[in-house]
């Protein structure tokens, strides 16, 4: 076979960082969500980009699929070898390589996580802000464009990575982009790159924008009567300019679930989280200006929360969502939907959501990264039960006709990986044949992650 | 001849909106700059997107060269037909299509001016923030990935851009993004079509992000002793995390120009232009911790701009640098420089343009988007005299070496054009074949603006 010539080559070169064990493979086969067990047949441990220029190589030769992990946080199986094949698992390059505080960026390896970066940041005043909730590695990150909370006011990863070096499907090294902030120098393959869940190569170097730690933060949780009047307040807080550094929806059940998981006493109504960066001066006067946009929205409960502490518990139970929502039913698989759409028919798609959520044979949480107009439901089913698997399916396809009929995405940060394909001709016409008409002239064995995002034969 | 067939077909779909006419084909054969009349065979004026794939289906079929046109302001000769063939004037397709309040985003035709659509957007409290200085198309300025002063806070035509309509090379029309803010739903073909000018499509519609009207704006100038000192204090101001909406940089001969030109009364020194943009309040706090900055640095002159039409007056003048430079040295050709480093290398690299000004046999000015590090050098040749024409293409040569030597990129927001596809490789190794290797798989008969960005046989 043509995995195994492969994998027998690239143990000659990796030696033990090729693993065939049945533990390593089925860890890299699994996914956080509802996807079955689909292990790889292989997974190497590169250490620098020259060891994935070789086994990026081998694999060409053979034409075995190669698909890149981190650590394995990705909701819609980008990570799952489903053609078999080597997993590249950059656990092994997880270094900071350079950090130019004046330029306001850093060079890193694809496998150091978030929380990891910013920890290495944390003494030069600066961090690295696009905030997903999972602590994935940023190469992850930049594979799924992922964004999360703060992308309202630091953007998405789009926004923050500068420039990549790529291991292409052929061997070759790139480097897109450049440590200036702008360019207009051709086509921009660092766009094309970012998001493409490694079915055009594998990232081996990625320089990031950083953002200075703001000299004061404060933050806000307050409840509404209805999604709408919700909605209509952060369109006005937009609207006013006001710049807010998250700002973030959560529906009834959803704040049912944080009162059950973790101890909140929230009244089961729609809740606003806000936070503001700025100086002291700044901040104090945005949380007012919200304030007032939000008694006239007739909002109740506003609760401040000044110290560094409060906040953090607030984003804390806020980013404890998933687990909270599972523990509305335990034991159950988890569906993470992922909409996003134009603010003014967020409302809109919210209540229909919720609707179709009460209608539904099993619960479910909505919440969102609401200043984008982007929102997930969490549906908790039972994947032994042929209905409510059926029921799982056909409320995720309504989701995402609701989504393209409201001018939106059927993904806001998720990704499309194997979860979303059977989407992207009606998301995309006939722009999804001209993504694989790029992939063909990149990838034209398509050995590079298969089976995600187009489809080539 | 290809091209004759195609026009005389392309004459019995557009009928008189096919010109042929000396003076039609010289307007359209001019640059801004240094570059030689290069008119087209024909230039057709279509009223809407079928047109245009008309347009482009018949080029295609008569392989005829198709080259998009907005207003003639690019400096890289981007619209220029190189390889003759029908150039595409957008002017008739400058229609505002619709303005969406909430959601801060408005779809236009790519014929529609920057201040055109902002006449457009008065009454609605939202303009579009980006910039360039000359009134370009729409369509113009994301072909470029323009930018311009306003970057540093708005972003450039990449991070304004939400969706497009294109009419690709086969005469297909695909639409790339949606409405949504942001979307991980595969490959960025938004931001491929972005700054690719015309070589993978013509764009007939555009999705732009818009922003608040600010409430309050504050401006103001002041003057340096060195060239260092005004680029610690933009990394002073960067990293205290004053949002700047503008910061703008000029050098000793561009006050001088200015004082010339527009009656200024400015020190022949380094200054800089700032601008900050938001509520009352704000703005008078980010001034103040400017000014106390510049101090800091040795600042001179403060000067603040309060009313609006001292605002108007600060920004005219910056804006009339290319003339104010011309006019050092009237009847002479201009070539304008355009690249971009890391703020940390700024210094370095406008101090080494200085002094090669200084010991060039023509006259120049430096000026630049200083928070993005961003920078142009104006010279003034003669371009009758075979010594300064050599002389200005050394220079221009080295400007472009020294970009890429302290890490930056060759053009920071004017694009490759014709100017300068020589440093391609330079710039982006294999990187360059790469987006060859895309063109041939959108455009295999290299019909769409052959001749820029890439080399393709």
């Amino acid at each position: 076979m043509t995995i195994d010539a492969a994998i027998s080559e690239l143990s000659q070169v990796l030696g033990k960082r090729l693993s065939r064990s049945k533990s390593d493979l089925e860890i890299h086969g699994r996914s956080e969500t509802h996807f079955p067990l689909t292990p790889p047949d292989a997974v190497a441990y590169p250490e620098n980009t020259d060891e994935v220029r070789k086994i990026v190589s081998i694999c060409a030769r053979h034409e075995c699929p190669v698909i890149g992990w981190g650590v394995g946080t990705s909701l819609e199986a980008h990570a799952l070898a489903l053609q078999g094949g080597v997993t590249v698992d950059f656990t092994r390059m997880n270094k900071v390589l350079s950090v130019n505080a004046d330029d306001l960026d850093v060079v890193v390896q694809p496998g150091i996580t978030r929380e990891e970066l910013n920890h290495e940041l944390r003494a030069t005043g600066l961090f690295f802000p696009v905030d997903p909730g999972a602590n994935a590695t940023i190469g992850g990150m930049a594979m799924t464009r992922a964004s999360g909370t703060s992308a309202v006011r630091y953007g998405t990863m789009r926004d923050n990575v500068l420039a990549l070096e790529a291991v292409l499907a052929d061997g070759r090294v790139i480097r897109t982009g450049t440590r200036a902030k702008k360019s207009s120098a051709g086509y921009d393959l660092t766009a094309l790159l970012v998001g493409s869940e490694g079915t055009l190569g594998l990232v081996t170097e990625i320089t990031l924008k950083l953002s200075g730690q703001p000299e004061a933060i404060s933050a806000a949780i307050c409840a509404f009567d209805d999604m709408d009047t919700a909605v209509n307040c952060v369109i006005a807080t937009i609207q006013t300019g006001i710049p807010m550094a998250r700002i973030e929806f959560v529906d009834p059940a959803m704040a049912r679930a944080f009162n059950l998981y973790a101890n909140a006493e929230l009244p089961e109504k729609p809740h606003l989280f806000v936070e503001f960066h700025g100086s002291e001066a700044s901040v104090a006067e945005d949380i007012l200006r919200f304030r007032e946009l939000a008694n006239d929205h007739n909002a109740t409960g506003f609760d401040r929360a000044t110290r560094p502490e409060d906040q953090t518990a607030l984003w804390k139970m806020r980013h404890s969502a998933h687990y909270a929502s599972q523990a509305l039913r335990p034991g159950k698989r988890v569906l993470v939907t992922d909409i996003c759409v134009p603010i003014s028919r967020l409302a809109e798609a919210v209540e229909e959501t919720r609707a179709d959520i009460a209608a539904a044979p099993f619960p479910g949480t909505i919440l969102g990264h609401v200043g984008d107009g982007n929102f997930h439901a969490e549906l908790m089913f039972d994947e032994n039960d042929a209905a409510e698997v059926k029921a799982v399916n056909e409320f995720s396809e309504r989701m995402i006709d609701r989504a393209l009929r409201l001018d939106g995405t059927s993904t806001g940060e998720h990704g499309i990986g194997a979860g979303k394909m059977n989407y992207m001709a009606a998301e995309h016409g006939d722009g999804w044949f001209v993504m694989a008409e790029i992939k063909r002239a990149l990838d034209p064995q398509n050995i590079m992650n298969p089976g995600k995002i187009v489809r080539v034969n």
